[in-house]
């Protein structure tokens, strides 16, 4: 530790310093989804307010992304299209959803407070949304309509636990726009707010006192270190660690088997650090998004998974991120879809999934399996079996709808999906630092650390792994995480 | 932070110390296997020591253990008994088995230092291992021959990858006493060397000062607080955390669904958590070592496991640990044994297994499968294409060796091992403090901490996942990783 160079484990003194050169109530770090909603919040909570980002503009992971929000319980949009939907049926699936290591204080809260969130988004920001739904399966909607199925809502087994209903709020605006239609409508409510933003500005390291307490931010702009005194918090929404392979590669490894990272090249884990520096705990630094995209077209949902033993392991029905975090965990790390060629429809065009066919057959099942490589008579057994119960829309290993149930019929087709060979897997991480609902950070003992708070992909929050995904839950939980750490860091006394 | 409690994650500033109370070179925390091995080396370096337990004897949780230790690479009992083997394939070995988190530093430093790791455990400490083989698969040898294979080397698929070679070392003592044995050998060392031990001796927290570097521990002895300076370094051996049940659930919950805590009542964390307060990493939070006792008998090895689809999912041939990750990893949380009555022998008599018998049938293995409620006609399906290739001594799906390949035979019977339904699943903790191979211990950025080391399992060693476990190689790195911290602590300068 002899080495000089500013690191964000190794937080300043307060002792240290003599002068402050930025003096504020709350300097949020992250000018993305979290960072502009707490910043917000925290300034309509009576508070100066400092934004720094390291980009030349804001947005961060929240604009690159579709920027749709997972909410429910009832918002105005689900009113208005009919849509029956209940706290406790949202609640009942995400805590399903997200398994054992689901935080449950943080999907109460999320889910008894998702119609304010709603309400707050479109009545306080002014986020557009259309009443009215998307009935398709698929990744996301390319027009303007609103409400869609974006987890496994509908699939087994959480139709056994939950009554489903759309909840992924799709912004008003044609094709993937809606990461940059929020986060130009996010920038415009700081700017009203004439909240001070610097740009090009990265946070080094927390500024610390002997009880652990948190005063203030180092940062640097215009390659000189700033002191920037936070007399209430730092709220730290610098992302995740995505972009940081050390990282990768020391916490996640399941996640070096997908091959795409996802976000934007600010996610190096420097908030986890910092707040790691200052004493805070890391959790589920192991888990992270991944996918396999293989719709749309909706139609390959007919099809069927097997992994290197000709088995099937998922009802292809769940959302791609299910999937795709049981794609890599299968044996032998071998994986197939398999489909009726008319169920490929105009794939490789319309496909996001970028899998190379691995095998066709006009003539048998057999002919495919020997083609895949797959021990004798496998596939054929997987495929009878399949379709003796399809015909009768039965699903008895693992309950795929009845509404994708069909035999698979010659001719077949086979992509190859195999993880680590060339199809399409982004990724993303869904550890961080432990916070409280409040967005205060702890301790690994469970102590709060005064004055430091963080949200979006710092923070570990809601969404804890790919097998529960849904699409709009990280930047539903960026968004509100956001706002809960803003409105906490404003109203801590001095 | 307002609490005036001593917490391990809140480090004493060396400020504020005005004198100490203890004064040495190596302070050594816990005397389990890793710190007796710790003190010893520090010791034999010339350094002055002191060991610190919070039992009132010696032995931790290596005491309470089989003590087999995990070496290879051509050890005098290897080749007294004619085994052939080499520190490449225990490497190779090593490495696929632990899989993309595997440290290869450490499993390198590890497989080349084994050889030495006997000599010394044997020539300077004075631990027998008789000249012998122990050949059946079993969880640990009953009687006192000494190798025996403790992994999955002759499974699939790591015969593919290194020639297998027994490398559990069990001491030469009759029964399962290896731990006691080992843990009174190395007391008696500690003796020897004229060591000061305290037992009753909690450690609180580290002393460091503003550059992190770390230069005492602060005691608790008959119910008042010591302040130990440790000149050269303090070593942290106070086992993992398997007995924290908080931990368990926030950082590795997959262990919830096993049932029964491995370790010594001192296993809380402690050490990782004073690590962390001194700005340490703790890794690999998430893994621990799991297991599904079902051999002896090893005539079970001829059964299948199934999950709730009626499918296999693993060579049944795999060491125990390696079975019992996947089980816990089943969809729909189900999981039978199956096997010919025959197989069971004396079951439950002679097993660990606890798990109750599900099923039974004269008839037919319809029958069977309409017992266990698998879905119709799944469990046929398996059966009759594992039967048709064992018949021919092949298992196209798992590669389970031909050496276990027998039709499975009527009357066949079944017992649940379904995760939390009563089955004997062992665990205990694998993730812990990041450090070197030279026991020194990293922040998250990778520093060196000054005067921080760490060993055994409150470190991240060379085991880091049950699904690559080998029965020996806790112990093994323990007092491997053990010496090396106590090394480097001995000769580090003041």
């Amino acid at each position: 530790m002899s080495d000089t160079r500013t690191m964000p484990t190794r937080p300043r003194h307060l002792s240290s310093i003599t002068a402050w050169d930025i003096d504020t109530d709350v300097a949020v770090i992250g000018f993305g989804g979290a960072g502009a909603c707490a910043a917000i919040e925290a300034h309509d909570n009576g508070a100066r307010v400092v934004l720094f980002d390291l980009a030349s503009d804001s947005g961060g992971s929240t604009r690159l992304s579709s920027a749709e929000i997972y909410m429910g319980g009832g918002t105005r949009v689900q009113k208005a299209c009919g849509i029956e939907d209940s706290v406790e049926d949202m609640f009942r699936f995400l805590m399903a959803s997200n398994g054992p290591i689901a935080d449950e204080a943080k999907v109460r809260a999320y889910c008894e407070g998702s119609v304010d969130h709603f309400d707050w988004l479109t009545q306080t920001l002014g986020v557009p949304y259309k009443d009215s739904v998307y009935p398709h399966r698929a990744i996301m909607a390319l027009t303007d309509d609103c409400l869609l199925y974006t987890g496994s809502e509908k699939a087994w087994p959480f139709t056994q636990i939950a009554t489903p209903a759309p909840r992924g709020h799709n912004l008003q605006v044609e094709g993937d726009n809606g990461g940059p239609l929020f986060a130009n409508i996010l920038r415009r409510n700081v700017e009203e707010r004439g909240i001070e933003v610097h740009f090009d500005a990265r946070a080094l390291t927390l500024v610390t006192d002997d009880d652990g307490t948190v005063h203030g931010v180092v940062v640097r702009i215009d390659q000189q270190e700033r002191l920037v005194r936070a007399r209430r918090g730092v709220v730290l929404c610098c992302g995740g660690f995505v972009m940081n392979e050390d990282m990768i590669r020391k916490h996640a490894p399941m996640l070096l088997g997908a091959s795409q990272p996802i976000g934007n090249p600010g996610d190096t884990g420097s908030g986890i650090l910092m707040g790691q520096g200052a004493g805070a705990a890391a959790i589920n630094m192991h888990e992270g998004f991944v996918s396999v995209p293989y719709y749309p077209p909706a139609s390959l949902t007919r099809g069927i998974f097997v992994n290197a033993q000709g088995q099937r392991f998922i009802n292809e029905d769940c959302y791609h991120g299910r999937v795709g975090y049981y794609c890599l965990q299968q044996p032998g790390q071998r994986v197939f879809l398999i489909a009726s060629a008319e169920d490929f429809g105009n794939y490789p065009e319309g496909s996001y999934l970028n899998a190379q066919f691995a095998g066709t057959t006009e003539e048998s099942v057999e002919e495919l399996e020997s083609e895949l490589a797959l021990p004798p008579g496998s596939l054929q057994q997987t495929i009878a079996y399949y379709n003796a119960h399809a015909a009768r829309g039965e699903d008895p290993l693992f309950h795929k709808s009845s509404e994708w149930l069909t035999p698979l019929s010659l001719p077949l087709a086979a992509v190859d999906c195999s993880p680590g060979r060339g199809t399409f897997y982004p990724f993303f991480t869904l550890g961080g630092l432990d916070t409280k609902v409040t967005g205060e950070v702890l301790t690994p003992e469970g102590e709060v650390i005064p004055g430091l708070y963080a949200a979006g992909r710092t923070a570990c929050g809601v969404p804890r792994t790919a097998a529960g995904y849904c699409s709009g839950i990280s930047v539903g939980d960026a968004s509100f995480s956001g706002r809960k750490a803003g409105r906490s860091a404003a109203l801590r006394a001095d």
